[in-house]
Protein backbone atom coordinates (compact mmCIF):
# COMPACT_ATOMS: atom_id res chain seq x y z
CA UNK A 1 0.00 0.00 0.00
CA UNK A 2 1.43 3.49 -0.67
CA UNK A 3 1.08 5.95 2.25
CA UNK A 4 0.16 9.36 0.43
CA UNK A 5 3.06 11.69 1.15
CA UNK A 6 1.19 14.97 1.13
CA UNK A 7 2.26 18.89 -0.39
CA UNK A 8 5.09 20.85 1.14
CA UNK A 9 5.74 17.50 3.46
CA UNK A 10 9.02 15.52 3.57
CA UNK A 11 10.16 11.91 4.81
CA UNK A 12 13.10 11.84 6.75
CA UNK A 13 15.33 8.78 7.58
CA UNK A 14 15.53 7.78 11.12
CA UNK A 15 18.49 5.47 10.58
CA UNK A 16 17.16 3.22 12.97
CA UNK A 17 15.55 -0.24 10.54
CA UNK A 18 15.03 1.56 7.52
CA UNK A 19 12.12 3.64 9.37
CA UNK A 20 10.94 6.95 7.88
CA UNK A 21 8.85 10.02 9.22
CA UNK A 22 6.62 12.50 7.74
CA UNK A 23 6.97 16.30 8.62
CA UNK A 24 6.30 19.29 7.47
CA UNK A 25 8.91 21.66 7.78
CA UNK A 26 5.84 24.57 8.31
CA UNK A 27 4.92 22.53 11.67
CA UNK A 28 6.81 21.27 14.86
CA UNK A 29 9.68 18.92 13.77
CA UNK A 30 10.91 16.69 16.19
CA UNK A 31 14.09 17.45 18.06
CA UNK A 32 16.88 15.59 19.21
CA UNK A 33 15.27 16.01 22.53
CA UNK A 34 12.43 13.05 21.75
CA UNK A 35 15.17 11.25 20.24
CA UNK A 36 17.40 11.90 23.64
CA UNK A 37 14.55 10.36 25.35
CA UNK A 38 14.22 7.00 23.45
CA UNK A 39 17.64 6.34 24.08
CA UNK A 40 16.87 6.60 27.97
CA UNK A 41 13.79 5.20 28.28
CA UNK A 42 13.90 1.24 29.58
CA UNK A 43 11.63 -0.09 27.76
CA UNK A 44 11.36 -4.35 28.78
CA UNK A 45 10.38 -6.96 26.57
CA UNK A 46 6.37 -7.19 26.38
CA UNK A 47 5.60 -3.75 27.62
CA UNK A 48 2.96 -1.78 26.71
CA UNK A 49 3.83 1.99 25.93
CA UNK A 50 1.77 5.36 25.52
CA UNK A 51 3.30 8.62 24.00
CA UNK A 52 1.46 11.79 25.29
CA UNK A 53 1.44 14.56 23.24
CA UNK A 54 3.51 12.08 20.46
CA UNK A 55 3.05 14.89 17.74
CA UNK A 56 4.50 12.95 14.09
CA UNK A 57 4.78 9.95 16.11
CA UNK A 58 8.81 9.84 16.34
CA UNK A 59 8.88 8.56 19.31
CA UNK A 60 6.74 5.37 19.39
CA UNK A 61 8.37 4.92 16.08
CA UNK A 62 12.11 4.96 17.44
CA UNK A 63 11.12 2.71 20.49
CA UNK A 64 9.35 0.18 18.34
CA UNK A 65 13.10 0.11 16.86
CA UNK A 66 15.12 0.24 19.63
CA UNK A 67 13.09 -1.97 22.12
CA UNK A 68 10.90 -5.03 22.52
CA UNK A 69 8.21 -3.63 23.37
CA UNK A 70 4.83 -5.84 22.45
CA UNK A 71 2.59 -2.57 21.80
CA UNK A 72 2.88 1.42 21.07
CA UNK A 73 0.13 3.88 21.79
CA UNK A 74 0.61 7.49 20.73
CA UNK A 75 -2.37 10.43 21.96
CA UNK A 76 -2.24 13.26 19.97
CA UNK A 77 -4.44 16.66 20.16
CA UNK A 78 -3.64 18.12 17.16
CA UNK A 79 -5.48 16.50 13.63
CA UNK A 80 -2.90 17.29 11.56
CA UNK A 81 -0.41 15.73 13.41
CA UNK A 82 -2.10 12.63 14.43
CA UNK A 83 -3.01 12.01 10.36
CA UNK A 84 1.19 12.47 9.52
CA UNK A 85 1.94 10.34 12.63
CA UNK A 86 -0.37 7.68 11.22
CA UNK A 87 0.55 8.00 7.88
CA UNK A 88 4.21 7.34 9.03
CA UNK A 89 3.22 4.36 11.14
CA UNK A 90 1.41 2.79 7.95
CA UNK A 91 4.64 3.74 5.69
CA UNK A 92 6.60 1.59 8.11
CA UNK A 93 3.99 -0.93 7.98
CA UNK A 94 3.64 -0.71 11.92
CA UNK A 95 -0.16 -0.70 11.72
CA UNK A 96 -0.25 -3.94 14.18
CA UNK A 97 2.48 -2.50 16.61
CA UNK A 98 1.88 0.92 16.85
CA UNK A 99 -2.11 3.10 17.19
CA UNK A 100 -1.97 6.61 16.94
CA UNK A 101 -5.06 7.91 18.88
CA UNK A 102 -6.29 11.54 18.23
CA UNK A 103 -7.22 13.26 21.64
CA UNK A 104 -6.59 15.32 24.55
CA UNK A 105 -3.90 14.06 27.09
CA UNK A 106 -6.12 15.62 29.42
CA UNK A 107 -8.33 12.77 28.87
CA UNK A 108 -5.50 10.21 28.71
CA UNK A 109 -7.26 7.69 31.53
CA UNK A 110 -10.82 8.12 30.49
CA UNK A 111 -9.69 7.17 26.95
CA UNK A 112 -7.26 4.08 27.72
CA UNK A 113 -8.75 2.96 31.32
CA UNK A 114 -6.72 3.45 34.53
CA UNK A 115 -3.61 0.98 35.35
CA UNK A 116 -3.21 0.45 31.79
CA UNK A 117 0.34 1.00 31.01
CA UNK A 118 3.91 -0.60 31.50
CA UNK A 119 5.62 2.60 30.12
CA UNK A 120 4.27 6.33 29.88
CA UNK A 121 6.20 8.86 28.35
CA UNK A 122 6.50 12.29 27.34
CA UNK A 123 7.72 15.06 25.28
CA UNK A 124 5.92 18.15 26.57
CA UNK A 125 5.95 21.78 25.20
CA UNK A 126 7.97 23.20 27.88
CA UNK A 127 7.43 27.29 28.38
CA UNK A 128 4.67 28.41 30.99
CA UNK A 129 1.36 29.37 29.64
CA UNK A 130 2.45 32.10 26.64
CA UNK A 131 5.62 32.92 27.85
CA UNK A 132 8.36 33.47 25.77
CA UNK A 133 5.70 34.03 22.84
CA UNK A 134 6.72 35.22 20.00
CA UNK A 135 3.67 34.55 17.46
CA UNK A 136 4.59 32.42 14.76
CA UNK A 137 2.01 29.28 13.94
CA UNK A 138 -0.24 27.85 16.28
CA UNK A 139 0.92 24.11 15.54
CA UNK A 140 4.43 25.03 16.59
CA UNK A 141 3.33 27.17 19.55
CA UNK A 142 0.83 23.99 20.89
CA UNK A 143 3.83 21.97 20.96
CA UNK A 144 6.27 24.24 22.80
CA UNK A 145 3.62 26.08 25.48
CA UNK A 146 1.76 25.04 28.02
CA UNK A 147 -1.50 26.83 25.58
CA UNK A 148 -3.49 22.99 26.04
CA UNK A 149 -2.14 21.06 28.73
CA UNK A 150 -0.08 21.66 31.47
CA UNK A 151 2.42 19.91 33.17
CA UNK A 152 0.35 19.09 36.16
CA UNK A 153 -2.02 17.35 33.63
CA UNK A 154 0.73 15.69 31.84
CA UNK A 155 1.80 14.02 35.84
CA UNK A 156 -1.67 13.47 36.82
CA UNK A 157 -3.00 11.23 33.52
CA UNK A 158 0.88 10.17 33.14
CA UNK A 159 -0.09 8.19 37.04
CA UNK A 160 -3.50 7.25 36.34
CA UNK A 161 -2.80 5.38 32.80
CA UNK A 162 0.70 3.09 35.11
CA UNK A 163 0.25 0.27 36.68
CA UNK A 164 1.38 0.26 39.79
CA UNK A 165 5.13 0.15 39.50
CA UNK A 166 4.91 1.18 35.94
CA UNK A 167 7.80 3.97 34.57
CA UNK A 168 7.22 7.40 33.58
CA UNK A 169 9.73 8.98 31.13
CA UNK A 170 10.46 12.91 30.35
CA UNK A 171 12.45 15.39 29.00
CA UNK A 172 12.19 19.08 29.68
CA UNK A 173 14.06 22.01 30.62
CA UNK A 174 16.47 22.12 34.07
CA UNK A 175 15.05 25.43 34.96
CA UNK A 176 11.72 23.69 35.41
CA UNK A 177 13.31 20.88 37.76
CA UNK A 178 12.08 21.66 41.55
CA UNK A 179 8.53 22.16 39.85
CA UNK A 180 8.59 19.24 37.78
CA UNK A 181 9.90 16.66 40.52
CA UNK A 182 7.55 18.59 43.24
CA UNK A 183 4.35 17.84 40.56
CA UNK A 184 5.73 14.02 40.00
CA UNK A 185 6.22 13.31 43.52
CA UNK A 186 2.63 14.79 44.34
CA UNK A 187 1.29 11.91 41.80
CA UNK A 188 3.41 9.54 43.22
CA UNK A 189 5.35 9.70 40.44
CA UNK A 190 8.92 9.17 42.45
CA UNK A 191 12.06 10.38 39.90
CA UNK A 192 14.25 7.74 40.31
CA UNK A 193 16.93 8.19 37.79
CA UNK A 194 17.97 11.59 35.95
CA UNK A 195 20.43 12.30 33.49
CA UNK A 196 21.25 16.10 32.20
CA UNK A 197 22.29 17.13 28.65
CA UNK A 198 25.10 19.46 28.42
CA UNK A 199 25.54 21.24 24.51
CA UNK A 200 29.08 21.25 26.07
CA UNK A 201 31.11 19.84 29.32
CA UNK A 202 31.37 23.18 30.40
CA UNK A 203 28.12 24.77 29.86
CA UNK A 204 24.73 24.60 31.59
CA UNK A 205 22.84 21.64 30.74
CA UNK A 206 19.49 23.10 28.45
CA UNK A 207 17.71 19.74 28.89
CA UNK A 208 16.99 16.94 31.68
CA UNK A 209 16.05 13.69 31.26
CA UNK A 210 13.91 11.88 33.90
CA UNK A 211 12.31 8.32 34.85
CA UNK A 212 10.20 8.12 37.75
CA UNK A 213 8.50 5.38 39.01
CA UNK A 214 4.74 4.91 40.29
CA UNK A 215 4.42 4.20 44.19
CA UNK A 216 8.20 4.08 44.55
CA UNK A 217 10.21 5.10 47.37
CA UNK A 218 12.43 8.38 47.51
CA UNK A 219 15.60 7.78 46.21
CA UNK A 220 16.98 9.33 43.13
CA UNK A 221 20.13 8.20 40.71
CA UNK A 222 22.00 11.00 38.85
CA UNK A 223 23.52 9.71 35.96
CA UNK A 224 26.76 10.88 34.27
CA UNK A 225 26.15 13.81 31.98
CA UNK A 226 25.16 13.88 28.55
CA UNK A 227 27.24 16.15 26.73
CA UNK A 228 26.04 16.81 23.04
CA UNK A 229 29.18 18.38 21.77
CA UNK A 230 33.13 17.49 22.29
CA UNK A 231 33.66 20.97 19.80
CA UNK A 232 31.04 23.10 17.47
CA UNK A 233 29.66 21.12 15.21
CA UNK A 234 30.63 17.59 16.40
CA UNK A 235 28.71 15.55 18.31
CA UNK A 236 30.53 13.28 21.08
CA UNK A 237 30.55 9.32 20.36
CA UNK A 238 27.59 8.87 22.93
CA UNK A 239 25.02 11.13 20.97
CA UNK A 240 26.26 9.57 17.53
CA UNK A 241 25.16 5.94 19.33
CA UNK A 242 21.71 7.19 20.19
CA UNK A 243 20.80 9.80 17.73
CA UNK A 244 22.44 8.44 14.63
CA UNK A 245 21.42 11.24 12.53
CA UNK A 246 21.56 10.19 8.91
CA UNK A 247 23.97 12.74 7.27
CA UNK A 248 26.35 10.94 9.66
CA UNK A 249 25.78 7.14 8.74
CA UNK A 250 29.20 7.20 6.60
CA UNK A 251 31.28 7.98 9.55
CA UNK A 252 30.05 4.37 10.98
CA UNK A 253 30.48 2.46 8.21
CA UNK B 1 47.51 34.99 73.38
CA UNK B 2 49.09 31.66 72.79
CA UNK B 3 46.53 28.83 71.57
CA UNK B 4 46.80 26.02 72.95
CA UNK B 5 46.90 22.41 70.68
CA UNK B 6 45.36 19.24 73.00
CA UNK B 7 47.51 16.02 72.55
CA UNK B 8 46.56 14.15 69.58
CA UNK B 9 45.09 17.44 67.69
CA UNK B 10 47.10 18.71 64.82
CA UNK B 11 47.24 21.93 62.87
CA UNK B 12 46.34 22.01 59.03
CA UNK B 13 46.79 25.07 56.79
CA UNK B 14 44.06 26.12 55.09
CA UNK B 15 46.04 27.74 52.08
CA UNK B 16 43.93 31.23 52.53
CA UNK B 17 45.21 33.91 54.19
CA UNK B 18 47.52 31.98 56.13
CA UNK B 19 44.82 30.28 58.36
CA UNK B 20 45.04 27.11 60.13
CA UNK B 21 42.63 25.00 61.90
CA UNK B 22 42.86 22.53 64.45
CA UNK B 23 41.62 19.02 64.27
CA UNK B 24 41.88 15.38 65.65
CA UNK B 25 42.25 12.58 63.24
CA UNK B 26 40.42 10.61 65.53
CA UNK B 27 36.86 12.84 65.05
CA UNK B 28 35.60 13.99 62.15
CA UNK B 29 38.09 16.16 59.91
CA UNK B 30 36.43 18.62 57.15
CA UNK B 31 36.24 16.72 53.91
CA UNK B 32 36.69 18.86 50.45
CA UNK B 33 32.61 18.95 50.08
CA UNK B 34 32.86 21.80 52.93
CA UNK B 35 35.94 23.41 51.03
CA UNK B 36 33.39 22.82 47.89
CA UNK B 37 30.50 24.59 49.87
CA UNK B 38 32.36 28.00 50.92
CA UNK B 39 33.42 28.19 46.60
CA UNK B 40 29.79 27.54 45.89
CA UNK B 41 28.55 30.16 48.34
CA UNK B 42 27.47 34.12 47.45
CA UNK B 43 28.27 35.73 50.33
CA UNK B 44 28.07 39.93 49.95
CA UNK B 45 30.04 42.44 51.33
CA UNK B 46 28.47 42.71 54.75
CA UNK B 47 26.11 39.94 54.93
CA UNK B 48 26.00 37.81 58.17
CA UNK B 49 26.27 34.31 58.40
CA UNK B 50 24.98 31.78 60.08
CA UNK B 51 26.75 27.66 59.82
CA UNK B 52 24.84 25.05 61.35
CA UNK B 53 26.52 22.13 62.59
CA UNK B 54 29.76 23.77 61.83
CA UNK B 55 31.86 20.96 63.54
CA UNK B 56 35.71 22.30 63.94
CA UNK B 57 34.07 25.97 62.37
CA UNK B 58 36.06 25.11 58.81
CA UNK B 59 32.55 26.66 56.88
CA UNK B 60 33.07 30.29 58.45
CA UNK B 61 36.54 30.59 58.99
CA UNK B 62 36.96 29.79 54.88
CA UNK B 63 33.83 31.69 54.55
CA UNK B 64 35.99 34.95 56.45
CA UNK B 65 38.88 34.16 54.43
CA UNK B 66 37.21 34.20 50.66
CA UNK B 67 34.19 36.74 51.14
CA UNK B 68 33.49 40.41 52.66
CA UNK B 69 31.06 38.89 55.44
CA UNK B 70 30.63 41.18 58.40
CA UNK B 71 29.89 38.55 60.93
CA UNK B 72 29.76 35.26 60.94
CA UNK B 73 28.54 32.78 63.44
CA UNK B 74 29.25 28.67 64.00
CA UNK B 75 26.58 26.66 65.84
CA UNK B 76 28.01 22.89 66.81
CA UNK B 77 26.20 20.75 69.35
CA UNK B 78 29.56 18.60 70.43
CA UNK B 79 30.95 20.36 73.06
CA UNK B 80 34.29 18.89 71.98
CA UNK B 81 34.08 20.40 68.45
CA UNK B 82 32.78 23.44 69.36
CA UNK B 83 35.71 23.94 71.67
CA UNK B 84 38.54 23.06 68.71
CA UNK B 85 36.76 25.36 66.34
CA UNK B 86 36.91 28.34 69.26
CA UNK B 87 40.27 27.22 69.66
CA UNK B 88 40.74 27.54 65.89
CA UNK B 89 39.00 31.11 65.71
CA UNK B 90 41.32 32.13 68.38
CA UNK B 91 44.77 31.14 66.63
CA UNK B 92 43.68 32.91 63.55
CA UNK B 93 42.69 36.29 65.30
CA UNK B 94 38.98 36.18 64.42
CA UNK B 95 37.20 36.49 67.64
CA UNK B 96 36.00 39.88 66.47
CA UNK B 97 34.35 38.32 62.80
CA UNK B 98 33.15 34.69 63.90
CA UNK B 99 31.02 33.53 66.98
CA UNK B 100 31.04 29.68 67.64
CA UNK B 101 27.84 28.87 69.56
CA UNK B 102 27.86 25.30 71.19
CA UNK B 103 23.96 24.58 70.77
CA UNK B 104 21.77 22.60 68.81
CA UNK B 105 20.67 23.27 65.55
CA UNK B 106 16.61 22.61 65.89
CA UNK B 107 16.48 25.34 68.24
CA UNK B 108 18.64 28.21 66.19
CA UNK B 109 15.81 30.08 65.72
CA UNK B 110 15.32 30.13 69.52
CA UNK B 111 18.68 30.91 70.03
CA UNK B 112 19.42 33.91 67.31
CA UNK B 113 15.82 34.51 67.34
CA UNK B 114 13.86 34.74 63.62
CA UNK B 115 14.83 36.66 60.11
CA UNK B 116 18.63 37.11 61.83
CA UNK B 117 20.63 36.06 58.82
CA UNK B 118 21.76 37.22 55.44
CA UNK B 119 22.62 33.59 54.89
CA UNK B 120 23.05 30.43 56.12
CA UNK B 121 25.44 27.43 55.28
CA UNK B 122 24.94 23.63 55.91
CA UNK B 123 26.73 20.75 55.39
CA UNK B 124 24.73 18.38 57.10
CA UNK B 125 24.79 14.68 57.83
CA UNK B 126 24.33 12.71 54.62
CA UNK B 127 23.15 9.82 55.78
CA UNK B 128 19.00 8.55 57.02
CA UNK B 129 19.54 7.68 60.75
CA UNK B 130 21.60 4.79 61.23
CA UNK B 131 21.40 3.42 57.62
CA UNK B 132 24.88 2.49 56.48
CA UNK B 133 25.68 2.78 60.52
CA UNK B 134 29.15 0.46 60.48
CA UNK B 135 29.96 1.17 64.51
CA UNK B 136 33.09 3.49 64.96
CA UNK B 137 33.02 6.58 67.48
CA UNK B 138 30.06 8.93 68.14
CA UNK B 139 32.11 12.04 67.09
CA UNK B 140 31.99 10.67 63.07
CA UNK B 141 28.58 9.31 63.58
CA UNK B 142 26.69 12.34 64.88
CA UNK B 143 28.50 14.25 61.81
CA UNK B 144 27.18 11.52 59.08
CA UNK B 145 24.53 10.63 60.05
CA UNK B 146 20.99 11.89 61.00
CA UNK B 147 21.04 11.06 64.69
CA UNK B 148 20.68 14.26 66.14
CA UNK B 149 18.85 15.83 63.39
CA UNK B 150 16.65 15.33 60.22
CA UNK B 151 17.30 17.58 56.89
CA UNK B 152 13.46 18.68 57.72
CA UNK B 153 14.99 19.91 61.21
CA UNK B 154 18.12 21.74 58.76
CA UNK B 155 15.61 23.06 56.33
CA UNK B 156 12.98 24.33 59.25
CA UNK B 157 15.78 26.19 60.93
CA UNK B 158 17.30 27.51 57.90
CA UNK B 159 13.95 28.95 57.30
CA UNK B 160 13.21 30.29 60.49
CA UNK B 161 16.60 32.42 60.80
CA UNK B 162 16.63 33.50 56.87
CA UNK B 163 15.66 37.14 56.87
CA UNK B 164 13.42 37.67 53.85
CA UNK B 165 15.42 37.19 50.48
CA UNK B 166 18.11 35.12 52.91
CA UNK B 167 20.13 33.26 51.16
CA UNK B 168 20.22 29.23 51.98
CA UNK B 169 23.59 27.20 51.09
CA UNK B 170 23.96 23.41 51.25
CA UNK B 171 25.99 20.49 50.61
CA UNK B 172 24.19 17.10 50.43
CA UNK B 173 24.45 13.55 48.57
CA UNK B 174 22.29 13.27 45.30
CA UNK B 175 20.46 10.84 45.86
CA UNK B 176 18.53 12.58 48.51
CA UNK B 177 17.83 15.45 45.98
CA UNK B 178 14.22 14.69 45.08
CA UNK B 179 13.56 14.84 49.12
CA UNK B 180 15.96 17.93 49.33
CA UNK B 181 13.94 19.96 47.15
CA UNK B 182 10.38 19.23 48.75
CA UNK B 183 11.78 19.77 52.01
CA UNK B 184 13.14 23.14 51.01
CA UNK B 185 9.97 24.20 49.25
CA UNK B 186 7.86 22.90 52.06
CA UNK B 187 9.74 26.24 54.12
CA UNK B 188 9.99 28.25 51.17
CA UNK B 189 13.64 27.56 50.81
CA UNK B 190 13.17 27.82 46.88
CA UNK B 191 16.16 26.16 45.08
CA UNK B 192 17.66 28.78 42.52
CA UNK B 193 21.00 27.49 41.33
CA UNK B 194 22.52 23.85 41.90
CA UNK B 195 25.70 22.51 40.88
CA UNK B 196 26.67 18.39 40.80
CA UNK B 197 30.13 17.43 41.61
CA UNK B 198 31.66 14.03 39.73
CA UNK B 199 34.69 12.62 40.68
CA UNK B 200 35.21 12.16 36.82
CA UNK B 201 33.41 13.32 34.14
CA UNK B 202 31.88 10.45 33.15
CA UNK B 203 30.68 9.41 36.74
CA UNK B 204 27.67 9.81 38.61
CA UNK B 205 27.95 12.88 40.68
CA UNK B 206 28.79 12.07 44.42
CA UNK B 207 27.64 15.90 45.82
CA UNK B 208 25.60 18.54 44.88
CA UNK B 209 26.04 21.79 46.06
CA UNK B 210 22.28 24.10 46.38
CA UNK B 211 21.89 27.37 46.36
CA UNK B 212 18.35 28.42 47.63
CA UNK B 213 16.21 31.78 48.09
CA UNK B 214 13.40 32.39 51.25
CA UNK B 215 10.21 33.26 49.32
CA UNK B 216 11.91 33.43 45.61
CA UNK B 217 9.65 31.59 42.92
CA UNK B 218 10.24 28.29 41.13
CA UNK B 219 12.60 28.76 38.76
CA UNK B 220 16.32 27.30 38.87
CA UNK B 221 19.65 26.90 36.97
CA UNK B 222 21.39 24.01 37.03
CA UNK B 223 25.49 25.11 36.59
CA UNK B 224 28.04 23.21 34.19
CA UNK B 225 28.93 20.21 36.24
CA UNK B 226 32.26 20.53 38.68
CA UNK B 227 34.45 17.78 37.68
CA UNK B 228 37.07 16.55 40.23
CA UNK B 229 39.56 14.83 39.00
CA UNK B 230 41.27 14.92 35.44
CA UNK B 231 42.99 11.61 35.74
CA UNK B 232 43.23 9.80 39.09
CA UNK B 233 44.55 11.59 41.62
CA UNK B 234 45.24 14.96 39.79
CA UNK B 235 42.58 17.67 40.36
CA UNK B 236 41.07 19.82 37.77
CA UNK B 237 42.21 23.51 37.61
CA UNK B 238 38.60 24.41 38.67
CA UNK B 239 39.21 22.54 41.88
CA UNK B 240 42.79 23.65 42.48
CA UNK B 241 40.91 27.20 42.11
CA UNK B 242 38.17 26.31 44.92
CA UNK B 243 40.44 23.98 47.16
CA UNK B 244 43.97 24.65 46.89
CA UNK B 245 45.19 22.27 48.90
CA UNK B 246 48.10 23.17 51.21
CA UNK B 247 50.37 20.29 49.56
CA UNK B 248 49.70 21.67 45.83
CA UNK B 249 50.78 25.56 46.55
CA UNK B 250 53.71 25.17 44.69
CA UNK B 251 51.93 23.77 41.49
CA UNK B 252 50.23 27.48 41.67
CA UNK B 253 53.90 29.27 42.01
Amino acid sequence: MMTKIKEGERLDDLGRKGYQIIQDPKRFCFGIDAVLLTGFARVKDGDTVLDLGTGTGIIPILLEAKTGASHLTGLEIQPESADMAKRSVCYNELEKKIDIVEGDLKNASEIFGRGSFDVVTCNPPYMIGAHGLTGGNESKTIARHEVLCTFEDVAREAAAVLKPGGMFYLVHRPFRLVELLGTMTKYRLEPKRMKFVHPFVDKEPNMVLIEAKKGARSRVEIEPPLIVYKSPGVYTDEIYDIYKPPEYDDRKK
